[in-house]
């Protein structure tokens, strides 16, 4: 069961972040759910700025985990229950880059390391992790994610 | 029916853009439609540019609208009838950014809007909204697009 | 047959390219399967470097097509048969540009090509082809695909 898993990892979620604009945070199509692109967003706190410039690779990837954990905030408020998830399927990792800065695999490792922590194999995923422009709000980093549901009991 | 919409909104399509390389406009695969990155073009009219430095938000928004309803016209045009889409599932909207610029949901909103106006609760959508290094030909916003269509009767 | 086009086109497809962190090359859900963002790599050689500047469109190009080959290496240790593959469905191209750069579609045309090249009307896909800030290790291009398959027999 996930929700023990998470108390196992003493990982509290954040409260669900309403989207910025006129979208919604996720849609599920049959068995499939797309989740719109989340922020490291944790209530007041928001972790903004340039991985490489204001902020380091540790600091990206402390955003990267925040932002997975916003996302599963709002595929259990979405879902009710976690454990509808049946696989993680793709990320889409987009990380707000200084000029010259590269590593962006390892700032997404935030990410997909809590996936997998969480989920185990299930967590395991598709994934491109790569250096935008500019993000909203210059937030530090940017994932969009899809899963496979489990059909609903 | 869409058609009767977009005449109580006063839209006409555009025509439809012919893509800018070896590939489609769109794929459909069974009850999915992929839809390219279309760009703010009509005809001969392009908006180019950097938002926050050639171009204002207003501008990219209007520039996101545009680039909304060239898919439309591309759908139109491979589905033979609007109506055969049931739901708006993802948009990836991406903004052509000037140094500095992050206010790229407002600009993205010009593309979500409209496509709440024309096709209501269907319209919402999962959505990122980003902003890039650079587009093709300059152009000042590319917007890629997923949706759910009816079975054809 | 793919192999035997592949032997008309004197292609030989790359070694494997291992995930550069915790995620998988690819997944298969279905029919569908996602293949993790790909870059322009060789066993030992590595494209790297900026488009319009460190390397020319034709660099650029070469690079999107040695991107294609090493995504259909995976899809081969995947698949076990190329084969499987019924249809390209999307192609998402990402070109790392120089300032100013802005012939992205020129540059992801080298993907396209080849992957209609092998594949015919099969590999026609919807695709978009856009200019990144940064790409993992300061590769020249990356590209994210996902293909139809056939059921298995």
């Amino acid at each position: 069961m996930i929700a023990q898993r998470l108390v196992e990892l003493s990982i509290t979620l954040p409260p669900v972040f309403a989207p910025a604009g006129n979208y919604v945070g996720c849609v599920v199509d049959g068995d499939v759910v797309y989740v719109s692109g989340h922020g490291p967003v944790n209530g007041d706190e928001l972790v903004i700025g340039k991985v490489g410039g204001d902020l380091s690779v540790e600091d990206g990837r402390r955003a990267a985990r925040m932002t997975a954990l916003s996302i599963l905030a709002t595929l259990q408020a979405e879902l009710g229950d976690l454990d509808r998830i049946e696989r993680i399927l793709t990320v889409f990792g987009m990380v707000n880059v200084a000029p010259g800065f590269t590593d962006t695999p390892a700032v997404i490792n935030g990410c997909s390391d809590v996936l997998v922590e969480i989920f185990g194999d299930a967590g395991r995923h598709a994934r491109s992790a790569v250096g935008m422009a500019a993000l909203p709000f210059d937030i530090a980093v940017e994932v969009e994610l899809r899963a496979k549901l489990r059909p609903q009991s």
